[in-house]
């Protein structure tokens, strides 16, 4: 049987989301031919509008639907703390874990020399830029515990250094070790090394 | 952090996809936000249409742009031999499987009184108006495996007898069996009952 054209066009637009292969695309299209037309017009609106609603902060790059996101625009947060996280998720996954008051600045990525994306794709010069308006104490890295992530930590670091901006500024990373819930018997070697590295006094 | 909401519309709308949990549902928006506004505008386009560009067969309830389904409208195809399906998902399946020449019946569900799905909730009375016609020679039941299958099946066996539609009639259901590649080992026990009773000769 030759493919339904209009149903084609949904299967192919959920195909080519992260996550989701050919046929879990094709549920889903059938699944919506089900769904009330106002409901999937919703939806479509809500797809059009994504972008043209939404703009990146003005200082930190996280998302937001006016000049500043509103973790910038909230007063209580501690502006001399900034958390860098390569994506607006990592930077939800820290808010959802309610214990940071600090602010933010989002990379948009980590340097990937084989996926061709170096330290200059990233917002790193703006996050330079703020440190040396003077008002940051703390940087606290954040990229991912993974070979990207690790490099780009360290990019900034050596970056920030060679800038001259050391003084009254600390830069931390984010601390290893092993998860909550974690079995110490199935845990790999890198974690518990640096989970030993890690100690902290009881 | 308060939600941003242009960004939680598209989050709400993928969560009310089956199978996509509320995590994946923010991967997804987020991942959007990265895509150009051409392909999101594409993909908005392809939902608001997918209802409003598609329509059921007006012989076999499958989902097509016409008045007759691909299927329907393939002169090659022998219209003695009906399968009656509970999705056009089922039916693409069987059409992915390219062994069979007949036509569809699209049922549009199966019983399930728990949920207040009865026989007159399904396309049972458009399968016997087909079979009244008369051009029909064998229908296969070919809905699910499962408890809500075998009762449709059970059903619609019953209705058309009750209807005294038998006349040069055969009424089947799929085979049962061990699946292509499984374990014996590992197959549950009314498998291999049906299996057993379901055995052919070499």
């Amino acid at each position: 049987m030759r493919s339904i054209r209009p149903v084609q066009k949904v299967v192919d637009a959920f195909e080519a989301l992260p996550g989701i292969g050919p046929k879990s695309a094709q549920r889903l299209a059938y699944y919506l031919l089900n769904v009330p037309q106002e409901k999937l017009t919703k939806f479509a609106q809500a797809l059009e509008n994504l972008k043209k609603d939404t703009r990146l902060c003005a200082i930190c790059f996280n998302v937001g639907e006016e000049e500043f996101c509103p973790v910038c625009q909230d007063e209580t947060r501690d502006r001399t703390q900034v958390c860098v996280v390569e994506t607006s998720l990592d930077l939800l996954a820290f808010e959802r874990a309610d214990g940071f008051k600090g602010v933010y600045h989002v990379l948009g990525g980590a340097v990937a020399p084989l996926a061709g994306i170096g330290p200059n794709d990233l917002r790193i010069p703006q996050l330079t830029a703020r440190v040396k308006a003077g008002e940051i104490k703390e940087i606290i890295l954040a990229t991912n515990p993974n070979m990207e992530g690790e490099a780009t930590a360290m990019y900034i670091t050596e970056r920030i250094k060679e800038m001259g901006l050391m003084k009254n500024l600390k830069i931390t990373r984010i601390g290893r070790g092993l998860p909550t819930g974690a079995d110490i018997e199935y845990a790999d070697g890198q974690t518990l090394t640096r989970a030993l590295e890690g100690r902290g006094e009881m």
